[in-house]
């Protein structure tokens, strides 16, 4: 696994800076300044500077960034310059959205490969992909050097799934099964579709009594 | 909309002190500290002090937290003691494995009503509530004072449907949809899954050269 040497707020970060970079070269905008990704982003151009200079990205004083040449400095700090391969376990409802989701238009992050559990959904073709077996992970995974997975499976068998992935060789995991994951050895991020409702609940007005 | 006295990136916390504090009250235990629940979350002792300040909960210097009262505390800061309803916007696969999703076990966020554009889609049971046209998104919203939305339709559709929203008088949405939304008196939370795997690309350990 790399050094983590850049906080994880900043690497979180980085993919929205991209997103907006990305447009801009997409619209032919050669410069871009830290207050220029401040109005798009919402983080403060202080914020936006001190997250570049963690890998060395500095601009030009008075003269901004080189929107293209950024972009891909980016790229590699994330690990994306030749795309990144992903594989996706579980081919329900929520894998299948995922699956279809408009990854396709993002050339950086590709579902390699899905898998399910249950032989009913194996050979099933989704998103272009044919479901496979888990007993082909380990092959499929070394072979397509896979180093990311996406579990989108049920809470009861997300443990065992992960144990899977970490043996077959996979570093880093984006859990959305509801239950907490973690392993040694393998970055989990944990994405609790309940948790992000619940903080959204404080911008709606309550009806209750603040809180002292 | 409530004033937000609280920084953004406490109110993302505080779910997380949630679950962990229903979890040890479910397993009975009285009291909990800083250090305990920096063990179970990962989060420093010193953050999570001063993110319980912020809403007065102060704990007792040797004794630690109250844990249910803690934990009641934080579901009123955030505007769940009496539940959240949640309105649904889209039921396609991401919508279904949303309604689906183990939210029937948190009884703090439950999906109250599924609205879709598509005609083919009304009447379509999922999760135990029929699909309804969104010609009646006002109605029920006003009907079940729904303050929360989740957006799970494609791109395209979606600003359109934000529209609708904010019309109705829902105050805060989380959007899935993999274009960025915002409006005016509505507080978006856009969740990109394609920015979530980059910046989990970080932490699986690349081929690449590091950058300088």
């Amino acid at each position: 696994m790399r050094k983590k040497k850049i906080p994880e707020a900043t690497i979180r970060r980085l993919p929205v800076y991209l997103r907006e970079l990305d447009e801009l070269t997409r619209n032919r905008v050669q410069v871009t300044s830290s207050a220029d990704l401040a109005g798009r982003t919402g983080f403060s151009s202080e914020q936006i500077r001190k997250d570049l200079t963690y890998f060395g990205a500095f601009g030009t004083r008075g003269v901004g960034y080189d929107t293209a040449l950024l972009g891909s400095q980016i790229r590699r700090i994330l690990g994306l310059s030749r795309g990144l391969k992903v594989a996706l376990i579980g081919a329900g409802n929520l894998g299948t959205a995922l699956a279809r989701y408009s990854w396709e238009t993002h050339k950086d992050v590709v579902i390699g490969a899905i898998f399910d559990a249950d032989p009913a959904k194996v050979g099933e073709r989704i998103a272009g992909l044919s479901v496979q077996p888990m007993s082909r992970l380990p092959e499929v995974v070394a072979e397509n050097r896979i180093r990311v997975a996406v579990i989108a499976v049920p809470a009861v068998a997300a443990p065992g799934v992960l144990r899977q992935l970490t043996a077959a060789g996979v570093e880093a995991v984006l859990n959305f099964s509801p239950t907490k994951l973690s392993a040694l050895g393998v970055f989990v991020q944990n994405l609790d579709l309940t948790m992000e409702l619940q903080s959204l609940a404080y911008y709606a007005s309550g009806e209750e009594e603040g809180a002292k």
